[in-house]
């Protein structure tokens, strides 16, 4: 599955559209030496890499709109990109075309406490948002461990959500506006700051949809006040089924806490050589709970969690004494993903979803699997909705890479065999669209191909993402391709 | 603007596409019989009538799909229909088309109580499945003021909201996963159960479409816990400004109650002789406002909401003692509409959106232009959310009908020049399609018509609502009528 391909140090036939890409932009704004081009060639997906053929440094929204006439006249693919800490390849080019970069697209053009929101470019990093707002005592509600470095415009594009997605949603519940350039040049806003709103919700189909319907040139996001109180404490279980079980009694118990993450003991082991939050080493299981929400309330639920958490027989509750110890509590977990590099040479970050009920049986199914194929995995996920992100590892050295994939890509489509989802946050992009046809019907990606094709008939915007085609899946058995659509004469090309 | 047609006892010339629907569907299924057409021939938007056709009783997904191909087949326009309580004329058929009502699809097919969700048919009235969950302390959050017999089909077409709906958002938060009827006869699924769904969110685009994207089969709903505990009170205001500002006040002290409503003088008469809440005839205006949730939380909320009341200038506050006391309440506040018949032989319920801090501004407004045109408007709105319900009162026998459409049509309007929505909750339907080219520009009109065209390439599927078109619309100066879009040879026809 692994790709490489490089075609700027080949002799190029398209200098007419390099030209005409130059003259219509400012000077500096097109890259074409083939060094520099490297440091586009991949996003956070393990084992993919293609280089553009240029990269457009974009200043603005008529920038993004003069790149996309000139694909759409040259007939070049182009995909838009933010930090590149996409983990499902979203972000990746294909070799024959370009990437707009949106990374210079950084102001936050407002911050309105009175009404709840933001206007921002989406070259705005994530945290920055909140930095922003920070003065006003409010905050941007998703917070994708990547936070630190990742963009609003790739959390439009993923609909990112992150540890406290429990209680305060996706990206799609905080985005009340976008400007979008489409596939034709023409700018449109979607969505709107009154929450009642006639005509199609288009604003909730483009976010989430990797960057394949268009490409968002500003946001406008709400705002939450934080909460006047938050409570966080770390329990150790002997089990992964014993932690499990306090998450079902705790959700059935009509608690929604701010989030509910669970790590296993080599997550754990992980995290520790790397950051020394303080985690037990010998414990199966930690679950990180926290519940946040006026003192009255978030008090009465944090004794109930606690309460939950000795029923079901915790072997040791440690709970946050002030914001210090709150905040590494939290670093521990949100650099679990990166430190599991202290005990691995390399992994893949997998992402799925299962029914909350099911979280103990898909646990021992991914043990048994790991066991089978000789290979390690470490548990780090968001408990509370179900949604898993099992680090593979392996050694690129010993040629494990292969074998990494296959057991991932297992991993993935057992969770959809369970009734769950094939990715919760990370995204389909290139390393699961053969997947979808396991999760939807010839129908239902019939449905999918119809708004695809209505924004962008020619498929320039981000092609081989999201949905399968043949020639990314070929026609292998168990693969679902459409192969044509009855209605549409104006929907052939698949 | 009254438009009154009726085809059904000319003699037709398309009785092949008759016998196609009768010999496709179960005998009984297809209603011809003029009388019983005039059942069908309006919703409950005041003044326009038009007999459809035939109506097709359907009983299941597959008797909606037969006629569907057979109205695709013929070239036969359709308009699937609930109780047909909406507002806007979203269910109006075409003279020339079919109806193909729900209503006798009115299964609870599961009610799933610890996964917290519903699986219905369409045609299921909205107070059904809060019945149906009430054994289980849970309830369908969407209360819409016709919820004892709207459907739940109806809901997902308008987006209904209700009072609720400050707090529990609209029927888009509340709908996991829809069955959908394409005009092609494809068969869909939008949506599911896991709140992590990868691929584009149709789900999303077809709540609030308002029946012109294909017709809901099966709605599968989310249910809300039952509230610990509910306050509500009464609070009089000596002026509409007062009580505004009470609920400007209330929302920026981070309180979210479940529901603040107003209403004025007018609409507090009109209750009062219907229903006798016990509501003060002496007052300018009354606010109801209610805190549900846990114990601690609510009792705290409520209080300072109390506080704010009287920092604000209530008269008088009447506080709730019991379920009893806080049902008849809102007996009055649910019966205002209908009972605006108690003063007034006829009256048009106008629907738009301003921001809630500009409350105050647009009731003087529209109480300038109810003077300037001699007509009286009562007032009950949703004013935590800023959505307005004035209701135009007027005398058909006194010719009074297009003055009052005028005033209710500059009402909405207003709103939108106020940075405001055309519509709340009632949709746009053929009442208002005229008039979204003043909310939205061409290219967003535009890209409404690319998800139009992607899913109804022939325009059958409820034509003639929410979007403008030339032959509703006209040529007028002031109505924006798109004529081409650039990129596409498929969505040339408008």
């Amino acid at each position: 599955m692994t790709l490489t391909e490089t075609t700027t140090d080949t002799a190029r036939d398209d200098d007419t559209f390099l030209d005409s890409l130059c003259g219509r932009l400012r000077p500096g704004a097109v890259i074409v030496d083939p060094t520099a081009l490297r440091t586009y060639e991949c996003d956070g997906l393990t084992g993919f890499r293609v280089t553009p053929s240029a990269v457009v440094l974009a200043d603005t929204t008529e920038e993004v709109r003069q790149a996309v006439l000139t694909c759409r006249e040259f007939g070049v693919p182009y995909v838009a990109r933010g930090a590149g800490t996409g983990l499902s390849g979203g972000a990746l080019p294909t070799s024959d075309g370009i990437v707009i970069s949106l990374q210079r697209m950084r102001a936050i053009l407002e911050i309105d406490p009175r009404n709840l929101r933001a206007v921002v470019e989406p070259g705005v990093t994530n945290i920055d948002i909140t930095k922003a707002a920070a003065p006003f005592g409010l905050h941007f509600a998703p917070d994708p461990s990547s936070q630190q470095v990742c963009t609003v415009g790739g959390n439009v594009a993923e609909n990112s959500g992150g540890a406290h997605c429990l209680k305060y949603g996706f990206t799609v519940h905080h985005v009340l506006e976008l400007e979008v350039v489409l596939a034709d040049g023409s700018v449109v806003r979607l969505g709107g700051v009154n929450r009642e709103q006639p005509g199609y919700d288009l604003l909730a189909a483009f976010v989430g949809s990797e960057g394949t319907l268009g490409i968002v040139t500003q946001v406008v996001v709400r705002l939450v006040r934080n909460p006047a109180t938050v409570h966080t404490l770390c329990a150790d279980f002997p089990s992964i089924t014993a932690a499990s079980e306090a998450v079902t009694r705790i959700i059935a118990a009509g608690i929604v806490p701010a989030a509910i993450e669970m790590m296993d003991a080599l997550a754990i082991e992980a995290s520790e050589a790397a950051v020394g939050a303080g985690y037990s080493l010998d414990t199966a299981a930690a679950l990180i709970v926290e519940n946040d929400g006026p003192a009255a309330e978030s008090k009465v639920e944090f004794e109930a969690v606690e309460q939950i958490c000795r029923d079901t027989g915790t072997t040791k509750i440690r709970i946050a004494k002030d914001s210090a110890e709150r905040a590494m509590i939290w670093r521990g977990r949100k650099a679990a993903f990166a430190a599991v590099g202290r005990i691995s040479p390399d992994y893949i970050v997998q992402d799925g979803v299962v029914p909350r009920t099911r979280l103990s049986e898909i646990l021992s199914r991914i043990g048994e699997k790991a066991a089978e194929s000789g290979l390690r995995v470490a548990n780090v996920f968001h408990a509370g909705d179900g949604n898993l992100h099992p680090l593979v590892l392996y050694s690129e050295a010993e040629g494990q890479l292969e074998q990494a994939e296959e057991l991932s890509r297992e991993i993935a489509e057992l969770c959809v065999e369970m009734s769950g989802s094939l990715s919760g946050e990370h995204g389909i992009g290139t390393d699961k669209a053969c997947s979808m046809p396991r999760m939807f019907t010839e129908s239902d990606l019939a449905a999918m191909w119809r708004l695809r094709r209505a924004f962008d008939p020619e498929e320039l915007c981000n092609p081989g993402k999201l949905l399968p085609t043949p020639r990314l899946c070929g026609e292998k058995p168990g693969v679902y391709v459409p192969h044509a659509l009855e209605v549409s004469g104006d929907i052939e090309r698949f």
